[in-house]
């Protein structure tokens, strides 16, 4: 079929077949279809979606246009945990050693930040000497030594994935959740994992801004596994303010040393015990959902996950003496605070404006090619809910630029309400969502 | 605003401000924005539509993508007739000379055909000599003498429309009903004429199948004539058959040539004279449609409309003789012939079948790069409503490839259908509608 015909037929409403679609993303990644006719396609698909069946080919083809690690070596469940991004969201850094120290491989592959959204890459990167660009073959020698490895995308795995990403940024076709679900399953898929526990972000700082979408594009990810064989796991989360209290690079990595090491903010923690609990029964260590959390309890007073990050960081490069001296992280030289004007409660963090007013001071990228500053951002010492009186710290900012640091500020401030009405906390955890395999 | 930011706007449904349009056709003219966008956001307009406005916008954009004709030297009305095509449609070489010479100054400018579909071009180039490659001085010259031109499509006029058509042919974005009336009227509206009727074609021949969607395309093109404050009447005709009785480029200007002796078919005689009425309404020479058809009358019974044809191929370099000595254009070597298989009516001539079959002869192009058999085509001797006899001939072929004429003949066979019962021939006029100018 001419590919102009196999546009009309998805243009029009019909189905494409499961060789149109594996032919499209071979012929697309190989460079024998133009970007143009490809663009035409996405936003037809933009238009009238993908069938279920459809979406699952879709993410098989882009899977199969790479290679798929095989992790058979490894006797442990390959389990991995994927976000679809917010403000302050770090749980990576906790879930994933708290998994590997609970029995399960963890091969995480992450991405960068862009726009108000902070990246595990960037955050990992803080860690002097930290080397996320490993091989294969190295990735797999962590994964055998540490049960976990943490490295960023390479071309190796889903190229048609990052190819299509790319095109689909620069004709307004990313926001379709066919096409979102299908490019992260693939990249996920690709890892050789048997299982997979899925955050999906809810609220302004999320990219899905209402429950609806969350849920839908949830539900979406979740019948690929299914179509895979694969158990996978969807809990839809608060993104309407920071997660846990640290947004910037370095911030964030010592807020998830010390939550490993029992002093974390309380939401992190929820968060992680919750993520890692359905990590542990998608991998099928535990059985029961509180077995499953039980396990994070245990594991976490033990005292394993820390060394178990701090094992990985040195077998990729970096400086593990961070966990103990957080004076071996960058930081900034100056410092600013933003207090209560008035008595009250934090009635609102607005988690976009957070994550713009942190990529401002320099902790997050505007484009793809902005440098990151790994030492600046902010620190949160109230959240939704809390009581505030005035001239109360409600804020830390740290920034190595005073012009960032203004205008930063002007835009922390407009983020931050409070109200003379108590304002409870809103839930983290809104749903969950699981295959029946 | 940057252009994925453009192409989400009109993702969304909203509607697209004017100088956004122009920006758009004009960049993208200048090669500024490239065609993966632009496909992207040809296909969302696809899903969205344009508004009245827009669509306006659009083709006023187009139309100044280059050169507009100023004719103003001429003190009489200038007028053109723009057909959206079809099989055996050859009114333009009857109905230019005739408003031409009944006072009208016609600057037609044609395509080629493609697919089933005959051009005015393609059929001008059957005689010998003709050049239709005029440069727009030249052009200017011959509508002087003659108050007619017929050239082909000119780099100089509407080059945006030009280079979006090619890219909307393989991004399956051709059938989109502002994209196509804007394409005809940047390109009509660019030849600077004061009015213009349109003949809009509906049936299997035809591009727009159905008469919701030729009434439609009418409708909106009459719409942007009323944007320009130009006079712009429409006229709804059927294509569920041939129009008139020859197919083929050298057959269908024979055809023509008879016509303006007095001895055209009725379909075709018909249609001219209502054309050519209307040419002289919009053009304002007649006030009366029944004056206007009378005009036509008279002028066909003067001779003045074949002078004014031979004289414009003598003016534009072809072989003038041809009006009196058919064999001085090419012909073909081969005859056969379909009979009638069974007493009766005839019931169908499918339209579209017949166009592929003309073209299997050799008379059309299946691709841009076809070369064409001005000789080849076909001649109906029944047509839709003609009481037949078994053995009775119904149409001749003439060919000069004997596999060519084998398979031509098969397609036509099968396209033409006799009825035991009397069957009515179809109505050759639907509807008529104009602007309020």
């Amino acid at each position: 079929m001419d590919f102009p015909e196999l546009i009309r037929k998805k243009r029009d409403g019909q189905p494409l077949a499961r060789e149109e679609i594996f032919d499209f993303v071979q012929r697309y990644t190989r460079g024998e279809i133009p970007d143009y006719q490809c663009s035409s396609l996405l936003m037809a698909i933009f238009f009238r979606g993908l069938s279920r069946q459809e979406t699952a080919d879709l993410t098989e083809a882009m899977m199969r246009s790479g290679e798929v690690l095989d992790l058979s070596e490894f006797p442990q469940p390959k389990v991995d945990k994927h976000s679809t991004g917010g403000v302050g969201d770090k749980t990576s850094l906790v879930v994933a050693p708290v998994a590997a120290a609970g029995g399960l491989v963890v091969p995480m592959i992450s991405g960068r930040g862009l726009g108000h959204t902070g990246g595990t890459l960037d955050k990992l990167e803080s860690i002097p000497g930290f080397n996320p660009r490993l091989s294969l073959a190295e990735f797999r020698r962590v994964l055998g030594v540490c049960g976990m490895g943490l490295i960023g995308q390479t071309e190796a795995l889903a190229p048609a994935d990052r190819k299509l990403y790319a095109l689909r940024d620069v004709t307004a076709t990313v926001e379709s959740m066919p096409l979102i679900s299908a490019s992260i399953m693939s990249k996920k898929l690709a890892e050789g994992i048997d299982g997979l526990v899925l955050d999906v972000k809810t609220g302004s700082g999320a990219f899905m801004k209402t429950l609806e979408d969350s849920r839908e594009l949830a539900s979406r990810m979740v019948e690929i596994g299914a179509a895979f064989k694969k158990k996978v796991a969807a809990v839809i989360t608060d993104m309407s303010q920071p997660l846990g209290n640290a947004v910037g690079n370095a911030l964030e990595v010592i807020e998830c040393i010390e939550t490993l090491k029992g002093r974390g903010p309380h939401d992190l923690v929820q968060l992680s015990r919750e993520l890692s609990a359905q990590m542990f029964i998608v991998g099928a260590v535990e059985k029961s959902i509180d077995a499953a959390r039980a396990k994070f309890d245990s594991l976490m007073a033990s005292g394993k996950p820390l060394e178990t990050l701090a094992r990985t960081i040195a077998e990729q490069g970096g400086d593990a003496g961070v966990v103990e001296d957080y004076s071996r992280l960058p930081s900034a030289r100056q410092e600013d605070s933003i207090v209560a004007w008035e008595d009250g409660w934090v009635s609102g963090l607005e988690a976009f404006s957070i994550g713009r007013a942190s990529m401002v001071l320099g902790a997050g990228r505007e484009r793809l090619d902005s440098v990151i500053d790994p030492g600046v951002g902010l620190v949160f010492e109230k959240k939704v809910g809390d009581r505030v009186s005035a001239g109360e710290r409600l804020c830390i900012l740290l920034a190595n630029d005073e012009s960032r640091l203004a205008r930063a500020r002007a835009m922390l401030r407009a983020a931050i309400s409070i109200s003379p009405e108590p304002v409870a906390a809103p839930p983290l955890i809104l749903e969950k969502l699981e295959s029946r395999n």
